[in-house]
């Protein structure tokens, strides 16, 4: 496999430096190829504008899209931009190592994609999500953060990391065609002992090793799911279940497992559990009635409660 | 009023940049200052790192919140980051003025909220949100988007575009203390008629007009309502509403009013309406059972309605 990592730290002996110093080594002895993308040692230069191109289409509004388009066609690419969207094309799987400044990417590596990820070259119009250009590449977050896992929680300080992270996985990533795995947080690690930095590097070694078969999360919709204005056509469904019997333990487990599952296909879009868990609301996105009704009876603990199914939206 | 305009966009031309000339015009003839912070012009350098700062708290590992702690103590600002932090601090409201790149800020803009948004002289640890700095001042984002409106929609292609800006609107802006009014959005700007265009900078216009009147999004939880881990403690309460009659119609228009306010107030934090509109579940946020009633109570249309609550979460 062939793997791309744009590094975005200024100091090479930061926890961002050990992660990909980590990530280099133990895929290399993994036996894939690596390149490495180390913005800040590179002096890479974030700012968008004329000097992204050789060429000019219009001297006299600078359109960056149409400039893009027009570099597209005309091999008109600055050498060191076109070097990045070289190294873009040639991985199986994108690796972005940063840490998360102002809930997104530090600017370098923001700047990286308005620069490299160019319009007719990297993406174009209709041709996104299970239609983008990389589609079958895998891609992956790791990122450090200043505050503890709590405070990025639903009901945190800072919300929940997913939301934060939305831009950029869903975004940039899953918008040019990329299945984009879990990302990979190493919590206030500047807060941290030693130990637990050995072990969050282990813990990414663990994750390096399982690239190739680690779960993407999966948005929806698909690109035939929409209407011509861009909106879903799936509906919504709300579902409310409620506990008439007890249930045995290892069906609870199992139970887990089966709704994370409907949430990494799209089908499960949020949950509420009453606080003494006797009953609980399901928002599922479904073709029909009879697809939730599927999707419900394949639960481990279906015959348990008594369920009722309501179209929404 | 002191109003400081982050403009981000490379061609003065551009409707980005008649939205800046207008809101220029606007605010000056109603009577306010203004500066603008012209990125591209200005040849504002995104790339945070040393160069923010003429001190030096330690030469063998780079730091930038150390450093930026340092420099506050120490008066050791770059003079380009310090005339920024200064226009930042002597503004009563701040306008971001930019296109949307990749679901964010093109990044000279994220650079500047990286370099200017500085450790201890912008925001410190435990002074955020309503214990921020920049409390009682107001910000506003005024953005381009190259998609229609309909695909920015929480069924849409994109995603919602409040999810989209979240970093920006809760993580950069009301993280630091800010007000933060509804965004101004003008869709597709590429893609639309002169007299939408020319509408476009009407509706700017009596936007900025309201500056000081428009009500600002409300994000909860505040500070003291979080415990040791800043995880809000206050619960939430999935509401489950059924019609039992016929409401009047001056009466329904009365309840979507209400029902915003619970919205603006951090109070609705989702809702759901079966497809029939004959039944609906509220996700509302509040201290005990006796106060959802409360609100609940208030709502034009109670009396219509059979309503269940239970505690979540």
């Amino acid at each position: 496999m062939k793997v791309l990592i744009v590094h975005a730290h200024a100091e090479p002996k930061s926890f961002n430096g050990a992660l990909t110093e980590r990530a280099v080594a133990t895929l290399t002895a993994e036996g894939h190829e690596v390149q490495v993308s180390d913005l800040y040692a590179m002096g890479f230069n974030p700012v968008s504008d004329r000097s992204n191109f050789t060429t000019i289409a219009n001297p006299d509004y600078l359109k960056q899209q149409a400039e893009e388009a027009y570099a597209t066609e005309h091999d008109g690419f600055a050498p060191e931009i076109l070097a990045e969207i070289e190294k873009l094309e040639w991985c199986d799987t994108l690796i972005f190592q940063f840490p998360l400044w102002w809930f997104g990417l530090p600017a370098i590596l923001k700047g990286w994609v308005d620069r490299i990820f160019a319009y007719k070259r990297v993406y174009a119009g209709g041709f996104w999500y299970d239609k983008g250009a990389f589609t079958g590449k895998r891609a992956l977050l790791s990122l450090t953060t200043g505050g503890v896992e709590t405070a990025y929680s639903p009901s945190g300080l800072q919300g929940s990391i997913d939301q934060i992270l939305y831009p950029i996985q869903h975004g940039m990533l899953a918008f040019t065609g990329f299945d984009v795995l879990p990302p990979f947080v190493s919590w206030s690690v500047a807060h941290i002992d030693d130990a637990s930095r050995a072990g969050l590097l282990d813990a990414w070694d663990a994750r390096l090793r399982a690239l190739t078969t680690t779960k993407p999360i999966v948005w929806t919709p698909a690109l035939s799911d929409l209407d011509k204005t861009f909106r879903d056509t799936v509906p919504s469904f709300v579902v409310h279940g409620v506990f008439t019997g007890e249930p045995p333990a290892e069906l609870v487990a199992a139970e887990r497992i089966a709704v994370a599952s409907l949430k990494a296909h799209g089908v499960l879009k949020s949950i509420q559990l009453a606080s003494d868990y006797r009953q609980g609301w399901l928002l599922l996105r479904a073709a029909d009635e009879e697809t939730v009704w599927g999707h419900l009876r394949a639960l481990p603990l279906f015959e348990y409660l008594r369920w009722e199914v309501v179209r929404v939206g």
